[in-house]
């Protein structure tokens, strides 16, 4: 590679923390040199980031699951990158890594820092970059110990009715196709025919429920009949409400998401049906996918079985340009992004 | 005993559906002659009832764990009383039984309702009648299977914390005292000095926080220095919302009701701090006594050894008379009672 000093990252900084949707002086955009991981370290050019719904909470202040983005720091994301530079014996340049990358074009990797972010060679005969990013990813990795850890489908009893809402969306279109593999009656809550029709026709779910034309508690009741045993929850607010009214008892709700409720301005809505958990005995879990991590390596495999064998499939909606990013997040809030949406930064 | 055609049954039936607190009107009293129950039945005089917060959800219209009580009907209850009558050999009169007596002063059970209404032989060497409306009944079980089956307290890892509203209450006081013996930290919540003092000096609670007089959330910083690690709710709104905001990674949030909504004439206060439950991987849910009969013996006498031993406490607050159930019933939703709220029927 040409020297370090050559290069030029360009970077997205959190200029400070928002209020609701994120406005575009929240962001600062920076040009800055690339630096030397110094011994051991490596540096890895972006590729291709994440864009996801946690990040919104990593930008506001306060006691969270991982500490808030700092002022004035890069805004944190994951991603696919390439080794440009490596002095460390276990990588080399060209391999080809995912990790907490962030909104950068080069990220310098010092030895000590190289596992605490994460990065870890990815394989591309297994899934493509931007399937490294949803169903072999995070979102595949929360989709996967969400529904099984959490959920816990019973699969001895056929047919059990997992719900999930954001059902396009990067972990709401994996749970929903491992549901089915694993034999449960999968419904999914979407917003528009578009997206709607690609989870049923695409996907294969039994039924999707447009929340933005019709009234999820008339498609529960039509498409699950028999209840719902698993609701896989992405979104909060009224549709957590409605699915409340219809749970089975002993249901488990997985709470990995409440993206309606991330811009409020005020309180979050809770959940005002909560008291169905008690009535029906059921449970209401949260999930982080950290958690997993040991475990992630399991998933991989048995996810990238079903794509091979063409069992699972994925969808990414990619904009294009490190610029663009301010507004591919919002794209987000605004249930604009029509499968896992990846910002392509790099194309080699 | 006398016949039955001699005995005039009192009974307090559900004249109309209340809207928020119980008013007067709701209530219809009658007298009837007792119905004879047949071969194989049973006359049960009552002694005395148990007067539950739950009480207030059967009086509603719709789906819930059991069946609404029906306009017109006998208002529903779990009581203790003694046979007077019986038709069946496994059953003599003098026995003292619990079960579902309702708010008369004679339930006549035909043979095949006898089961179906929980009807079960208790010894009053092992507790007085109203332990066993208490400790050893329906308030003692939701608190041994809530706290140990829902809970699961950490025992091998010295002082979990467990958090429980309504300390001073029926189901409160035993959740405390149990956690204690099981070797936890354990704080209540409750209202008023009186109730707290009694709490820690009597029962020997770690701490109580007065939500009357103080800061729930103060309370909770203060007494509660390493989070919450089980918070057994009884009450819902501000306080589960108070205690979401301290709970520990993987706590264990356990529903058991939501006295301060139960008469709410609009839709119920959800947890607005629920996501908590994602950011700490925990879990809130649901249980109904009701699931756990089949080991209500094994709770039974493992309380009864506490009880014997003197390492649990009991408080009974009884109200005397059948005709003063409509107030009874209300003070539990004004934090009238203190300790577990009994209605005297009969003294023998």
């Amino acid at each position: 590679m040409s020297s370090l000093a050559s290069l030029k990252n360009h970077q997205v900084r959190l200029a400070k923390r928002p209020v609701g949707l994120p406005t575009s002086d929240v962001w600062q955009f920076t040009e800055e040199a690339v630096a030397d991981p110094g011994p051991g370290g490596i540096v890895v050019k972006t590729l291709a980031l994440s864009i996801d719904p946690a990040m919104r909470g990593w930008m506001n202040e306060g006691k969270s699951y991982i500490p808030p983005v700092e002022l004035g720091a890069v805004m944190r994301a994951g991603g696919i990158g390439r080794i440009v530079l490596s002095h460390n014996e276990n990588y080399k340049e060209g391999d080809i890594v995912i990790g907490g990358l962030d909104v950068q074009e080069y990220s310098s990797f010092p030895e000590k820092s190289i596992k605490r972010s994460g990065v870890t060679k990815v394989d591309l005969r297994v899934g493509s970059e931007t399937q490294w990013l949803n169903v072999l990813g995070m979102p595949g990795m929360t989709a996967y110990f969400g529904l099984m850890d959490i959920g816990q489908p019973n699969l001895t009893k056929a047919g059990e009715t997992v719900v999930v809402s954001g059902a396009a969306g990067a972990v709401g279109q994996t749970v929903g196709q491992l549901a089915k593999i694993k034999g449960c009656r999968v419904v999914g809550i979407a917003g528009g025919p578009e997206k709607c029709n690609w989870v049923v026709n695409e996907l294969g779910f039994d039924a999707c429920i447009d929340y933005k034309t019709g009234s999820v508690k008339d498609g529960l009741k039509q498409h699950c009949p028999e209840g719902v045993d698993v609701y896989f929850d992405n979104v909060g607010g009224e549709i957590l409400d409605t699915v409340l009214t219809r749970i089975n008892k002993k249901a488990r709700i997985i709470i990995c998401g409440a993206i309606s409720q991330y811009n409020n301005t005020t309180a979050v809505n809770g959940p005002k049906n909560y008291l169905s958990l008690l009535v029906n005995r059921a449970r209401m879990e949260g999930m982080v996918v950290f958690d997993y991590a040991d475990r992630y390596h399991l998933a991989v495999a048995e996810m990238a079985g079903y794509l091979k064998q063409g069992k699972m499939k994925s969808k990414e909606d990619v904009v294009s340009g490190i610029q663009k990013f301010p507004e591919a997040l919002n794209m987000l809030f605004e249930g604009k992004n029509f499968g896992k949406l990846v910002l392509r930064v790099a194309s080699e």
